[in-house]
């Protein structure tokens, strides 16, 4: 089994703390070993990285800045190429690990399908937690071409997986009929944009909540850089402004997914991750701070 | 003359009737000859076709499934290149044939221009029919370099085609200063957006009705796989409620023009005219239920 | 020192008159030496150029026509590459050199830096200038690792420049907490959007004013095509119509800059840099109509 | 399990003969799984496709063509996506079932593993099999990362796998010094060219050959397509003359590996792919010929 | 008929001459209205231009500078769009006008079935006009899809059209069984390679010799940027020493053809055709000393 | 004055040494400001790194390991954007400071101008240094539009800085002709190849030599990413055994110049860059063993 080194792998200004101090742990998972379209995923947690040096750490939309936390970036979780359920059990147990040590964690993808071992090891731990999942896809088949496990049937793995919690889906405006069937039935489904999310606060209170980014609920005209963009996404202010409507919301963990740099060959796209990056990050502290008021 | 052969040449999910049976043929004509500006259009039918089968056949915007329907792609319209009035009299006779078999058709692109020829051979079946078109430009030159036949004039030579029929033109955001004299005198002009297309139901109640779509009436953000593409248009929603606003209208034919997949190395622009095919596709599906009513 | 022939190099169909009768100078300024990011606004001026035939010259946003007007195009001034303040005179001496002439002027970028040695050449003639700027980034610092001379610095030595003038600033979405705090402070800021642009005239009657562009203002959706895209900007209608609600200032100068052609290879960032320029020129021209109303 | 139908899918000029007909069998492995560096070999297959009707028939290196011969192209062989140890069952199982038929086969790649499971079809068959081995890579490695099954070792799985017979290895100009080590004891190593490949026939006679190309043999000047790029690599006329030099030995099987179209914008390596796969059906057909004089 | 001013447009060091001065004419003629692959030849002229600012004057492979003789550029021949028989007048129409003001020629195409019209004013210049033809492919096809006029049968038309002179043909690589069959009786075919190009001379003697240089003849590693790649051609250093050793040839007209700027990002494929410019013009010029000695 | 921190900043399998075991430092300097071309050499180092974790430490071209060294990565000289005079002077003193540690240095650049400051410091401490100088281009210039500083003008800046020491030049392909005079003069000039390098050896004898490898004298086939790419050039395997053939020279310092990433979007030139490193690595590092014997 490969388990990260708990060290600081990469500094940048803004995300310069040791794993001791850090309040959120910054990991990447370069897997994209169930993509059926267009794979390159794997190149993700390295695209955003490319950009974090050059970014800003002061968020105007936030009127915040990241060199007032305390982030630590600890690297790639390595994956055992060719076996999808050694990299279940591999990002589980990292996972797990990290979550034993109390940190907050932002998982930078790598494909979909990493979230359900990383929300499966937040349940073990966040008995109640909801998931809040932005994308443009349903990601609720119940197998697909006969896997159960792949990126087209997360949302459904990890439905089974939640206990009480609720998943909030913001954005879909792909999927098969059954799909949407499902979802209208079992999940808090808002369909093409993010309208209502604001309100998500209101009903999980102060329940740990888990936030799950595929980056393609962005329109493909501000985020080509994925492997099955669907036009007629939401823009990036609507993303940044209906995450930060989550801003009271207790966020435990997070995951900003599907970032396939060699797409995008202008490099906004990996431009955009960061800076959602850094918007997730400083909600997530700032939440920490509320707690202590 | 090269004459279609009336099979299924491609099949896809949702895409897989036999000729007989389709209510709704789909052909491709790969010409771009009197394209002055970037050429590729010959490629726009290929590039929808790789990516239909990544497609879902499901619209969650109609909460319609192409497997619902019947569809048939017999290929592409073998053009003799080089010659562009030779090209005309080949598309006219292949439409002409197809109508005789009381089809209906959507035609993908290709340059602007095969609109003349699609559109001849409509007007002779349906004798009042109107078009409505959505586009950038206003195609209504009198001439261009001369010539009268060009994907600048396309318009203009369709308006002096049709009988009594209107021309609708939406989203119209570049031409000479004549061409938009000429559109407030003799054409129903929308310039910039889509705004008012819902109101073309009333005006043409049951008449025929041809779209034909340039797809560089969209932003080129979300479509710059074209060969003129104009800063400044419609985002993909717009365009997908425009035409879904056009439901209960009788259309007969359809083309999706001007998809120059070169241009794009995303691939976004062949996803966008892909999803487009299939709305355009299943409103044309759904008016023939609504007449069996 | 080089100093521009005072020809017209380059002609267009709109642009077409020659230097002793035009109003409005059209010149290059190939520059992009503090660059800190991906360099290439060098190639701005050409990027720009190589869409201006294609361009219609009539604009259906103003309804009015370029061929209506005089512009002339006397090509680039020549960079002494390698040396940051020998480029800063040089374009002093340039500028002040068509301004002598009693031209207004409208420069291509280059980098945003270039704005400075031109501001400060237009103070020395319009003692009571105001600056309106349009940008993603606020460019207020004092110094960039150590250079007082960036295109990061460039607004504060402006600041520094005018006299009593204001500089209305629009758009800025990125920057250091003390910029934003400065803007707050001492320039007329409106972050994000183009909002209340409308209401310059009223504040400076008929003082003369500058218009810098630096098109990242733009969302990178429509701009790929610059060294630093920044995700959340105003898109192509929103710049084109904050533009000519600035139609009845009195605006004597302008710049268009941060293109960056090789970034994008689809040529979308090229047209969008041309159309804007097609409206920058007209609003200058007629400017001058109504001044002699 | 995914079965081939044993269909003509694809129908070209010069690969147009239905199953029962031919002689040679073309089929494509879109398997990537195992790519521990740049994904995209999935599309191989169809990349050759996208040429091959461009393509002449007539090979002028051998004065043959191939309409003169019978192939038939069976399509893609389905991979089960994320399961390693899935895919070599479903590849093995096609293969044997196309042998089970008397067929020659040529695979198109798809990463290099692929060979593993058609070359084990392959030994069970042809129980004195050889194996002529084109590559820049040695694949030699008893594991990589810890994994059996990858492209990094799957001609030490070959070695394993063969009775008798040779590894006759050319081109190698990377590995491990370990892997150097194995290949100088137990294969036929010339590394960087493929000087003395025509004297394969001397030392195998008329034993049954299976030859694999892995097309990074080229150098990436002629061939940047490919997931691992090795600078210092064979040109393509040097490949094809290797190829042609082969034309007397039994060859039963072929595969065609490692073309990532994504990788080469410019197309080129597409129609290497597809040139190479004429020369290399035309030399299996050949050979059938020589064997009934 | 469109037709030429006879006036320098483009001025570069080392052509910068006037018409009346020149020895040699440099025009483009954009056209690329038979190309049956990927287009784009009409980007071809300005492809070159682009780089020729850039490119040193002195040639070290002959020991000269391109400012010791007299060129001028006149710009690109304007193209009656979608029509290829007017195309052919009107090239041939400012071809002769050029002859008769007794200038030599170099052509920038365009697709290589512009070098038809042009040879033909050349045939009614100089009657016993030989032609030396560097080529990928033997373009001797009879017709192509029915068309007499096509990119794929310009060597074809172009025999038909010379009296008693030779086609020598170097790098042929593609074409049909019957166009090497015709090639081997009609033409002097050296196959895939430049070889004995230097015996030219010796067969011709003083006589008229026109030159046609098919880019492609080059291998697409060295000028991928061409409608229809070839894998195996010459390299750069063979093609310019081919080109130097005619240079005690009589060589009264030139063209250099299918450059397709779009499908080489790297720029490469530009300066390729520009240096190739470099070398003919010299020898061109030096020829002409030559006669004077 | 920014000053390296001597620290691993790096580290790769085969460069994991530290500072004070390292034999051998390498360190990048991103500094393109005189590039009058295409600029972003900036990035060359960061491109050179990218690809070495994926490269094999084995050199099959010489039989010997990197893991058999001590190598160390110190990171990037930090650049004062904007002016080249401070630059020279930033890159002076860090290369002083690293001779004056008794280490080797292997610089990744950058434009070639860097290698005036570092010859410099390298001859400050080796008065009898020699040159070698791999280029397409001469660099012989006295001044570039003025300026004496520039990558145009870099050796014969070194020529007037090296006591004794010869300046051997290989490969070079462009220049002016007063260039070509000079070398044939005062340099040991082979045009077009590398001819004759393994002659270097008996020439110096042990004195010190400098090694300077401007990329761009391998083709733009194989290696694009570069500025002003001159076709023409020398292929992987001879620079690679060119710069073997100098195993025995006492090569004290080297560097690998301009590479600029965003050119070749293959990626390939990275790799070639990396590569090349390695080689240049291994026989500074053997020759340091051939001393101790």
């Amino acid at each position: 089994m490969f388990m990260l080194d708990k060290k600081s792998i990469y500094q940048y200004e803004g995300i310069n703390s040791i794993y001791h101090d850090a309040d959120i742990v910054i990991c990447g998972v370069p897997f994209d070993g169930t993509c059926s379209n267009r794979p390159g995923t794997r190149f993700g947690p390295d695209g955003v990285r490319t950009e974090i040096d050059g970014l800003e750490t002061y968020s105007p939309y936030q009127d915040e800045d990241m060199i007032d936390y305390n982030y630590v970036d600890v690297g790639n979780i390595e994956i055992p190429i060719g076996s999808t359920s050694r990299t279940m059990g591999c990002i589980h147990e990292n996972i797990k690990s990290l979550l034993t040590d109390n940190k907050k964690i932002i998982t930078l993808g790598g494909e979909h399908l990493i979230s359900y071992p990383i929300v499966k090891a937040f349940v073990e731990k966040y008995r109640n937690l909801h998931v809040v999942h932005l994308d443009a896809h349903a990601d609720l088949r119940s197998d697909y071409l006969g896997e159960k496990l792949s990126h087209a049937t997360v949302m459904r793995r990890i439905y089974e997986t939640l206990n009480n919690g609720y998943i909030f889906q913001y954005g879909i405006r792909s999927g098969t009929k059954e799909e949407f069937q499902f979802a209208r039935k079992y999940t808090k489904l808002q369909a093409f944009n993010l309208d209502g999310i604001e309100k998500v606060k209101s009903i999980v209170g102060n329940d740990p909540v888990y936030l799950s980014i595929d980056l393609d609920v962005l329109d493909p005209s501000i985020f080509p850089g994925t492997g099955t963009p669907e036009p007629g996404g939401v823009d990036f202010n609507e993303l940044i402004n209906g995450i930060i409507s989550l801003k009271d919301v207790n966020i435990v963990g997070a995951d900003i997914v599907e970032l396939s740099p060699h797409y995008d060959l202008s490099g906004v796209s990996n431009i955009v991750a960061a800076k959602t990056l850094r918007e997730v990050a400083i909600i997530m502290s700032k939440r920490e701070e509320h707690l202590y008021e």
